[in-house]
Order: structure tokens, then sequence, then C-alpha cells
């Protein structure tokens, strides 16, 4: 089993973890990134790096360095994330804004980013740091772009995937493109592991944003309707749009526009919209085109079980769309 | 003269940074980075850099990278710091997070951070990107315990000079290490820059704290007191708590731990404080000790007109106090 043969390298991501935490020599922030590494979460990203490791070689120390480095710029991210969204909780625990509030947590994400920088330059590989670095620069702008687009019920698919190429899919595709690259693949193998993570990474948040409107609170860990009550326009609404009627449309500009607090009705009103014009079945046929080219991705690659893990992955996360 | 044959490497700063700002293919960046650039500064950090390469070599173009990815790293964390501070006004003008809002700060600073990163890959040099990146990990951990020492007027002065050395020195030692290392220096004249570099950079902070309270708010470009105003206990404090009465040490206690808005009089109260134990006096003594270490550190070095520049300007930052 691929996961059983990934476990020790999974422990020593956590290691690396627990020593930054340690390492910082200020309680405050062992004790943000402990309360962090508590809440978890799939360490998918990481996983990534891992698995697009052992296609081309077997362990590799490297490859866990760059996998950590992977995890630290997307944690660094959540907590930056989670001030500019003022969220309150992240799978199903309290975040750190909350809890030691705005400045830690922008401070511990910088120092997370740079914790991040010094695992990447450990493995001395320049080529998986321009990776790396090219990936960070992408997501900070793309988070600009998207407090731009804040209501903007004018945004049309391509921008929805441009967006979300550039804000999540891009640290999906590096993670895989790093792992090939320590583990001495081929140039061309290394482009296919990063079609292959750019289009799971895009999946990936056309699910989140479908789950954000028809997910179950329990398993998301957080409260439904979470982007409606931001104004952020994504997939769900952009086709919702391109649907109803000119009085529903006017209705959704109007309520996107506004900047105060939305009621429980106005979100459920939307979410009848959507029922009313089968927007899930348009989104699954979107996301099934990602799947498509996600799969043919590795189709390329030596056929081993590694990247059947990854065929695996990309067609299991459909299955989180009801 | 030194600064004339620094003038076009300061210009090729300047093209990085338009350049950053213009690359990010996102107007909500540029416009950001551009009302920065204007407010300029005295790019002191890169200065340092460039002085340090020309010790050893002539023209440079890691060192200029070099020299650029410091000022990124500075910029990014003035960001994040007016964000943390709450500051509406820096060099005179308007900060970013008062024009566009702490979100857009926070992401614009990430943006910097990663463009510092790109600028120091591109020399190909580990050893500059392992100084850098040390740097910026001690910087946003330093800063995370200055939050957890507000208002804390037990501060010691070892404290104090441990908490300048690694949120303000630290990134001064490494703008003069990098420039040496990519300019072919030898460890032990990497070394003694770096010395110089942290000393000057001490210098700095403590003339920096000194002007919060006897500074003249024109040349300063923001109000005095701010300091004060946000509880942060600077050397002025610890050494009037050393030099006071039992009455006068109850009172900066009792102001320094209380959250509300401070007034006017209590700040001149402070300053009366000041003068009366004329702890100025105190402040230029310890601030001699370290541009004595400062001045020291130079004399091991090619004794060439870049190296008295560097003298030079540590002993005109002393001049900065009246």
């Amino acid at each position: 089993m691929v996961s059983s043969k990934l476990k020790s390298e999974i422990l020593k991501i956590d290691q690396i973890i627990t020593d930054a935490a340690e390492g910082a020599d200020e309680m405050l922030v062992n004790e943000v990134i402990k309360h962090i590494a508590k809440a978890g979460g799939k360490r998918l990203r990481p996983l990534f790096t891992l698995i697009s490791a052992k296609i081309f070689s077997d362990s590799n120390e490297n490859a866990v360095s760059l996998a950590a480095a992977v995890e630290f710029v997307h944690t660094a991210t959540l907590l930056h994330d989670d001030v500019v969204d003022e969220s309150s909780v992240r799978r199903g625990l309290q975040t750190a804004n909350d809890l030691w509030g705005n400045k830690t947590s922008i401070l511990v994400g910088d120092y997370l980013f740079s914790q991040a920088f010094k695992l990447m330059i450990k493995t001395e590989s320049l080529q998986a740091l321009n990776c790396l670095a090219a990936a960070s620069s992408l997501i900070s702008k793309a988070e600009v772009s998207q407090l731009r687009l804040i209501g903007m019920v004018e945004m049309q698919i391509d921008d929805y995937v441009k967006l979300v190429t550039e804000k999540t899919a891009i640290l999906f595709a590096a993670a895989c493109q790093v792992g090939a690259i320590v583990s001495g693949a081929k140039d061309h193998e290394v482009d296919h592991l990063y079609a292959y993570g750019l289009n799971f990474g895009i999946i990936f948040q056309i699910i989140d944003d479908y789950l954000d409107y028809f997910g179950q609170e329990e398993s998301l860990g957080k409260q439904i309707g979470g982007d409606f009550l931001e104004n952020k326009v994504t997939l769900p609404i952009i086709l919702l749009k391109n649907h109803c009627s000119e009085a529903e449309k006017d209705f959704l500009s109007q309520v996107f526009a506004r900047s105060d607090i939305k009621s429980a009705d106005e979100l459920s009103k939307i979410i009848n919209l959507l029922n009313k014009y089968d927007i899930t079945t348009a989104i699954k046929s979107i996301a099934n085109k990602y799947l498509e080219k996600c799969l043919s991705a590795l189709e390329l690659l030596p056929q081993n079980e590694f990247v059947h893990h990854m065929d695996m992955l990309a067609q299991d996360s459909l299955q989180r769309m009801r």
C-alpha cells in the first residue's frame, strides 16, 4: 500500500513542524504553530511531493524537506488568509487570529514563510527553490486579485479559473513538480506532474467552492455560506448567473454588492436558485473536464503504484461532491 | 566619491522595484508598491550590500540583486509592521494599510517577501540565501517577542539588546554579509562585515527609540511618542527605571500597563523625567559602546575608500542624536 510506504516520511514532516515550533525560541511562536499542527488537515500538498518523488526513486531526505516546506507555505497562507477573511473557525478549531489576535497571526505566518525557505535551501536545489518561490509569489498576488474581485458578479468562468489556478492550484502543481525534481525525473516528467498538480488543484478549489453552498457543516469544520457572507463570487454563482432570469440576476448583483451582513433567508434563496437550475450538474461537468486533463497527464509517466495512487486520488476528489 | 560610484547601482535597484510592481500583473499590487517606492526612505540596507560588495570587487550584478532583495525584505516587514502597529503615517506619507486596508498590506507584504526570494535565487548563491532566510526568520520571531513584551517595564537592557539585535540589526548584518559573499570576500572578512552591520543596526535602533521621545516630528515624518502610545518599552524607559525614584517607577509601571489611550500630559511627564535624569547622556554612552565595536570590525578589512565610507556612516549615525 502506498500510504503505508509513506508513513515514515509523513511522521518526519510532523517532526519538522514540531522542530520549527520549538526552535523558534519564542513561546508565542511555539504555541501558535503547535495549535495549527493540532488542527492538522489532510497534509495533501506535502503528500503529493512525497508521492511524486517516490515515482522516480526511493527514500529521499530532500523530498521530505520540500514536502515540509510546501506545508509551511500552505500554513503561512492559511494564517494570513484567516486574518484577511476575519475567520474564527477552521477545521473545527478556533483560528489563531481569533485566539491570539491578528498581529500574532501575521507574524507567525511570516515566520513560517522563512522556515519554508530555509527548508528549501537545505536541499540545495535551485530549480526547486525557483518553483516554490514562483508559486508563493503568484499565490499572494492572486490573493490581492481576490480582494479586488470581491462582489464582482460580472466575473466569468475564465476569470474564476485564472484566480483559482493562481491562488490554489499553483501550490499543488509546485508540490508535485519539486518532488519530481529532487528525485531525478526527466524534464518532461516534471512537466506532466506539474500539469497533474495544477488540474488537481483546480478541481480541489471548484469542489471547495461547491461545498461552501452544499457541504455538511460537521464534515467541513466551518459554517456554510462563508463565501456568500464575504461577497466572494465563486463558480456556483457565476454559473447561476449564466442560467437564471433577469430578475434573479438583479437579486444576485444587488446582494453581492452589499457590504452589510446577509440574512439566512438570502443564503437559502441562493441555495434554492442553485438547486432550481441544477448548478451541481454544471459544476460536475466542469470538474470532470479538469479530471480528464489530470488523468491524461499521468499517462506518460512510469506506470507504477505511485502513479496509480495519484490517479485514484484525483478520481476520489470528485467524490466530495454529492 | 563613494556615493557617486554607487549611483548607477542604486538606480538599478529602483528599476527592480518598478519591475516587481509592474510584473505583478495585478493593478492593486502595482499601486501599493509604487506608493511605497514614492515614500522612498534612505535605502540604507541595500546601500550596505552594495558598499560591502565594492570593498572586494567592482560592479557585480549579484550584489545589485541581493541589495534589492534586502530592500524587499525590509519593505515587506514595514508593511506588516504598520498593520501590527496600526500606524497611519510613515515617512510623512499615509501608510498602505491606511490607504488600502490591512488585508492588502498583508498580502502585498507576502508578495514582496516572495519577490525577495526570487531575487536571491537568481544569484545562485546558497550561502547568501541562507543568510537572508535566517535573518528574515529571526526578524518575524522577534516581532512576535516584541508583541509579547508590550507593557513589560521589567525588561532589562540585555532583553532590549537581544530584541533589537533580532528585529533590526540582523538585517543590517545580513545586508553587509551577502554583499561580501557574492563579491568573493574571505570568510573572516564576511564575519567582520557581519559584525559591523550588526553593531550598526543596534545603534540605528537605539537612536530610533531615542528619537521617538526626543525627535522633531517634521524630520521624523511621524508623531513622537509612538512607542509610548503602543506601550513598547524601549531603552529610554529601561534606563529611566534604573535611575528614577520609587514613586516615579510606580507611575511608569502603571502607565505602561494600561491599554487605553494616553494623554499628552503623560507623554510630557515622561519626557520631563527623561530630561531630569539626563537619560540622553546614558543612551549616548551605550550607543558609543556599539560604535566602538562597529569601527573595530572594520579594522581588519582592506583599508579602501569603501571601508572608510562605512566608518563615516557609523560615526554619522550618532549625529542623529542631539
